[in-house]
């Protein structure tokens, strides 16, 4: 998995059945010192995660059995929202 | 998921069977301030998509999760038709 | 899917027996303008193609959804000659 | 599967009710020569693994295949901590 | 699939039960010139490979569908052992 934050969302009304009612996060992958990586992810949120919140995120397969995915067209899901991290090189 | 447009299609008569019928788009991945990403995919259209609108694009083995996907030998699918998205940093 | 070019084949004798007689080729994904991309892999072909030809390849576990792939450890297929493509920026 | 070595660890209140009670460790990718990569990953550790030591980890949908992962939504699992590895080049 | 010689070994005793007994082989993927790439993969022998042949390396979910690899924690194999390779560009 990858720690990023959310920085917004995508609006898509023409889309899969199955993505409905879903919300689609935009989400920034982070360093460990809290930079930006570059790039982004759109990813399912199925953990309630707030605007700029850092969260962990699943990617592949495996987004498909966070909570209320399944059998869901979706390669990435943010499946928790972290209070913290810490590490030592 | 990443965002892309739409750039072209891809012609293929001798193909695998399950291919029959596809569109397979050539899609673009872009970055949030809208520019082109390097590189390419080729991707199934399952929602209708038009030239050159902004998609969502689900890679990996959920491509077969898409409508009509089911048991298809593609890694790349069009899921959703962006209306809009918006971030903030 | 990526597309590539055919530029040649792997030779294996000591393989997985679900391997056998199976066509494993070495291909070079392509630009949209035609030129080669840095890097190869090695795919199975599922249709035939002819040497230097362009392809449509699809990877991960969906190369096991192709034509006689099916519980086979391969990653990598040839689902597609390319008849021709077009795109515009 | 890489080696890694074991940086620190995630700390998520909010998440998937699947991970509840799973050791979430950041890992740093490491080089044949003991020097770090550029990255890190979140990894469950599922073999009880120390701090600073160097493990295997195992990415994609096999990372559910380690001991524990069962349907849950997890993408990389360290799988073996390792006493040595040896290479010549 | 890619190409790679076969570098080393890794050592393990605490590690996932599914892992008993399996050859966990150091390999580095080469470009089709026979010079080294970059990086390197920890692999799963399943062919009974001989240190520094050139071998055939499956990843993702395709790798537990190697020889005795069904429903292990692996996600990199070794399926064949390469007698030779041609290429023209």
């Amino acid at each position: 998995m990858i720690i990023a934050r959310i920085l917004g969302t995508v609006v898509s009304t023409q889309k899969d059945e199955r993505l409905a009612g879903k919300k689609l996060l935009i989400v920034k992958p982070i360093n460990l010192d809290g930079s930006d990586q570059s790039g982004y992810l759109v990813s399912v949120d199925t953990v309630g995660a707030g605007f700029h919140e850092k969260v962990i995120v699943v990617g592949g397969s495996s987004a498909r059995l966070a909570e209320g995915n399944k059998d869901c067209p979706v390669d990435s899901a943010i499946i928790g929202v972290i209070d913290s991290f810490e590490y030592s090189k």
